[in-house]
């Protein structure tokens, strides 16, 4: 998922949290960093870029292993598969740390109109959600655009199903893509639906462009009273329900969900590192998430993150870079329906002094630079002005810029831990186009573009492993 | 489909056929036709523009009766629909004209890797495709980018399933698609895999823009003997396929295919008139194909042609424009498989002047002019230099390109007839990606843009049906 988009909408509205957002300015610039890392900084970029490592490993990952879906078998080989990898590239301390994970299998699923006419349409249940009766949940659709239109309706939704019919906005590369906004009734629609007397709940699925693409994704119950199947539909057939609505048809539908909960089934977050040369006990996370939803092949989202992480330690070692601190791989698991992995991380890692934990969960597109947020604001501002110089080291890269205010759901529960928490910011007009679909995999990442997010990745979790100082300070 | 570059793929190379095609040059214009007509074109432009007549069909086209298969009951409504419709804006001679159509029934298809690893594919079996036996082909793939290819790999295919992965470029502004190269496989890859011992054929979608989306379309056999299953795979899979192939793995698949024959079935054109004033047995047909694949909603396939071309009709009739000949509203049937509604009309109306036949059927974006091409080729220059000067009249749509040498599918017949024949010319840079899928639905349509296309139709049929001389005289 995206969840620094995810969680502001889940606590501030995305507009107020867009304002809250401060881009520093250049004059914070620290020179000294620059000056320091700048032979370092050419050395990680040139290598990087030289070679494909990362994209060597995405292919493996989606091709040979597929998507990975928190307690599937796939999750595991994945596991395996990351911990051998990591070995193999001469990293230390490489080990499995177990965690509990949720276990929603999706089963068969179906949707179908009955009336006005007979019409099969693409569907993915939300993660999370109830199935229906075996024969389906036939009743009439309530089609709202959101939370004012279901209240307005009062009665009507009594007995039907209520499809959300909130539209995404095309991305806009100021205001970004919308999908803070546009998740919430992924998220709450099924609740407050059923507190309307509803019997399932449709969601147009969140995104801007759609080919008939449906997008899973999670979901949540308000209390178990009030459960009802939920399922995202696509653009095209939510379009076509609320013109048949429009027009006073009555639209009728049949949804067949097998989904079910088969409780906590053991998984593992992935761990490996480059041990510092002069304090090893303080850490530098880099990492993305290895769990991926049951479509497609979770390329962007986030085996990209997984490997440009696992990437990044390589090129360091390669180059004999060993900074002071260490830097420590994690791929986290169930970041998609649970953050079981994030928050296990840093439960059992609390003692350990974190001096940064970086993730990258928006895909592996072009670098735009970095987001950070620290609970100590005067060390969030500090870290800023540093962040400011080590990025001019990616200015051959175009990754320069640094966002202050959100960093990513894996290493937020690491918040109190008083680390400097950071995102890797990449090129996001295409990012939700494939999100929680079928339609996120390999084709869609571009190797150069990939290796890019290495150098970016590399050159920073270096610096701040290797400055004099605790990034911040 | 979109015809032109289909003939050309089929006769000529593409690149050839496109070095044939010429833009004729500005200065050949005549402003007499532009002067008699502007205040006729005006008119015309100003309702059509002011109103959605074109979009309201279109909406009951889609979303009350959607896809329109040949051999469907769907496309029978869509006829009944059709007449009624033309009778109730006040058309003459409105009528069904019986057309024998193949049937031929998709049926449940699927596509399985089941090694290196079980991996569920989209696909859409090719139309006019056999079936597979009840438990499927389940065989080694074996992965071409071409003919070349495949003979090169000599005995290779034996046995195997062939994969045919070639891509299809990016859209071109100045060299359009690439749909006539990449067409090729989807018709003649059954007869070549089978020709060199294949048991099945797969063909990557002839598209360039994907979301796990496959495209169908219409292949042929060489002959009874060497009939194999064939279908449409994604881009995603196709490249999948591939990648694990280059790397070793033995890819095989299950593929099941229902599909059958079901011989010829009634249908009909439908065909409606605005009466001309003075030359009424004097023609200009305008129309569409009123048939789609059945996926989807066929909305810009080709349902934007039909009623953009009932719509100009309308608009001329409630303008009081009557031209001194006929302009007829032609909808064909089954051009997607089989052309018999085009050959149909061709063979039944052959006694009859047709003076020029217009076709849409590259979809109902922003026009851009007319392509056209006439067997006398001293009338097709005269010809260009009219539509230059009627087109210069559809300057404020910006529809002023005149292209001579290829016109469409279901005009084709009519070559023999001595009629000019004429294609709409719109912005082609997303046709290819809805085509023959399931995303070629209502939303993908903009009501704006589909109401230019009726204004740059009535205008150019209005003046060729008025015009004091047949067109290219």
């Amino acid at each position: 998922m995206k969840p620094k988009y995810l969680y502001a909408a889940l606590f501030v509205s995305a507009s107020s949290w867009m304002a809250s957002a401060s881009v520093a300015t250049p004059e914070a610039a620290q020179p000294d960093l620059e000056k320091t890392y700048a032979d370092a900084a050419r050395r990680i970029r040139e290598t990087a870029l030289r070679e494909r490592g990362a994209w060597d490993k995405l292919e493996i990952l989606c091709d040979d292993i597929g998507h990975r879906f928190s307690g599937s078998p796939q999750l595991e080989q994945a596991a395996a598969w990351a911990a051998k990898t990591l070995r193999a590239d001469g990293h230390e301390n490489v080990r499995l740390e177990r965690v509990m994970v949720p276990k929603w299998v999706r089963g068969r699923e179906s949707l179908e109109m009955v009336a006005p006419r007979s019409a099969t349409m693409s569907l993915l249940g939300l993660g999370g959600s109830i199935g229906t009766p075996a024969e389906g949940i036939t009743a009439s659709v309530l089609v709202v655009k959101g939370k004012k239109e279901l209240l307005a309706a009062g009665d009507k939704a009594r007995g039907r199903i209520v499809l959300f019919n909130n539209a995404m906005p095309p991305y806009d590369p100021e205001k970004g893509s919308g999908y803070g906004t546009a998740v919430r009734f992924r998220h709450k629609g099924a609740a407050l639906a059923a507190a309307q007397g509803a019997v399932a709940c449709l969601v147009r699925s969140v995104t801007a462009r759609s080919l008939r693409s449906p997008h899973t994704g999670a979901m949540s119950y308000d209390n178990v009273v009030s459960r009802i199947p939920a399922a995202a539909v696509t653009i095209e057939d939510a379009e076509m329900i609320a013109r048949l609505a429009a027009r006073g048809h009555n639209v009728r539908l049949t949804l067949k969900m097998q989904a079910r909960d088969e409780g906590l089934v053991p998984s593992s977050n992935v761990l490996g590192e480059l041990r510092g040369s002069s304090l090893p006990e303080e850490f530098v996370v880099i990492g993305g998430h290895l769990d991926s939803w049951d479509v497609g092949q979770g390329a962007h989202d986030d085996g990209a993150g997984c490997v440009m992480a696992m990437e990044a330690l390589t090129v360091l070692r390669k180059l004999n870079l060993r900074p002071r601190r260490t830097i420590r791989v994690v791929l986290w698991v169930n970041e998609e329906n649970g953050l079981a992995g994030g928050k296990q991380y840093a439960k059992e890692h609390a003692e350990e002094k974190h001096v940064a934990a970086i993730e990258s969960d928006s895909g592996g597109f072009h670098p735009r630079g970095y987001s950070l947020e620290c609970k100590d604001k005067a060390r969030q501002d500090a870290a800023v002005r540093q962040l400011e110089a080590m990025t001019a080291l990616l200015a051959p890269l175009g990754a320069t810029r640094v966002v202050a205010g959100h960093s990513g759901a894996d290493v937020s529960p690491l918040k109190d831990s008083g680390a400097v928490l950071m995102g890797l910011d990449v090129e996001g007009s295409k990012y939700f186009d494939y999100h929680h679909t079928h339609a996120d995999t390999l084709d869609k990442v571009d190797p150069q573009e990939l290796q890019e997010c290495v150098a970016a990745m590399a050159t920073v979790a270096y610096i701040i492993a290797d400055m004099p100082e605790p990034l911040g300070r």
